[in-house]
């Protein structure tokens, strides 16, 4: 039966060959989606009813969720005020076959975050450093953010590479305290203060780029966003780190500097 | 008034920015959509009514009309039995900002084309020219064809140039004559056996490609289709072309060739 044999070509999501979702297939769930600079986003659209889908530039909170700055103007912000079902895939091909290249489609529920909103600043803030472009307009009036709640998700890894996970897979838990969200940026901006080529080098050696002026542009409990230009990376840690000094430990460690320098 | 002038940023389709549409917002839409390999294709999830977006390698019949090749297990195929409506977006970013590239969304019906449909063939003949490694699984029982006609169509062609359009506009008309059709694939397969650079000329010279061993994957009465390893690229004519003479003669013209060999 060639649908049920993984090692045969399927074109798309196969409820029949779901495998088991391990380690592995999270780990690549969550590298899609915090590694995306932009996503499609599906909406429903409230006068007829269609699925609707277009672009847009995705961010992450502290916690992993996705997030969005949208006009109050355009369609799919209209259609997620009148319904907040949603859902996006991250995931761009490269050469050869589309269906080769692993994808990630997470349903969710969206979540309109207001500029009273006590998120908003930091929403902002981590948006920006991850697309510094949108400083242009991201304070216009009638532009916001939607925080967009991961309640399913499916992966597709590739021909025979199927998965379906919790939204809650895709949710780090425990990392959006306040005092850790700061102690964590400072930390981080003081070690590329430090260290200016400390992203450049964990781009390289960790990730095989080949050069670049690469800055770190986020980080959670998780792991750390690298950018450069318009390429985005994503390091996830293998296990959370909550304490300031384990952050700098680990970051030193991967980037090969003795840091705090003496 | 940010929101209202186009030479300002926006980051979304907005309907306050929706320029009137004109012949060159239909041609950018039409070539968009014809020369996308893929696209994100988004369905109703007939168990959640949440919108769901995943990939799908994109044809087209010969009325324009998108066509897609899918696993009767998977879950946007299983969507579409339940519910047709579904919504496609073409138009893959290229470097830089990622809302700075045209980019198209079209609503759709799907309806499911059968083996036994007379569509049949035609649809799988040209998916095949065009998609050459779905042979290895095209004919598996469970896989099938949609095609997806446009209902209605939002063009985003960059900052600040929205358009709204029917779906009529996307759709060819007067070209899906069995007689044309044959006749036209007679006409270029000729043409490609005795003149086989004919297409890599029209890709270098009209398209601006550095080289490749391009060919022809596709004719229709509004253009032609030309294919290259992961490379698509479409050539709509000023007019569209319902006599094999006519097309020989636009071929030969745009490919410098003189042709037929006398």
């Amino acid at each position: 039966m060639p649908t049920t044999d993984p090692q045969k070509p399927a074109a798309t999501d196969k409820p029949s060959v779901l495998r088991e979702t391990d380690d592995d297939a999270r780990k690549l769930a969550r590298v899609l989606l915090r590694s995306a600079r932009y996503v499609a986003l599906a909406v429903v659209d409230p006068q007829t009813g269609f699925p609707s889908v277009s672009r847009v530039v995705l961010g992450t909170d502290v916690d992993g969720v996705p997030v969005i700055l949208v006009s109050g103007l355009s369609a799919h912000t209209l259609a997620l005020d009148a319904d907040p079902r949603c859902s996006l895939m991250a995931g761009e091909p490269g050469k050869g076959d589309p269906l080769a290249h692993p994808r990630l489609t997470v349903q969710c529920l969206a979540e309109r975050i207001r500029r009273d909103d006590p998120m908003h600043h930091r929403l902002r803030t981590r948006f920006l450093a991850r697309h510094p472009k949108t400083r242009l307009y991201i304070d216009f009036p009638d532009f916001g953010f939607f925080r967009l709640e991961p309640q399913a998700a499916s992966l597709n890894g590739g021909f025979g590479r199927a998965y379906a996970m919790p939204g809650t897979d895709l949710v780090i838990r425990f990392g959006d305290s306040p005092i850790w969200v700061d102690d964590a940026n400072q930390a981080l901006q003081d070690l590329a203060l430090a260290v200016p080529a400390a992203a450049t080098y964990i781009a390289v050696h960790l990730y095989g780029v080949k050069t670049g002026n690469w800055r770190f542009c986020g980080v959670d409990a998780a792991g750390i966003d690298l950018i450069c230009g318009d390429k985005l990376l994503r390091h996830e840690f293998a296990t959370p780190i909550l304490i300031k000094s384990h952050l700098i430990n680990h970051i030193s460690k991967i980037a090969n500097i003795a840091y705090p320098i003496p």
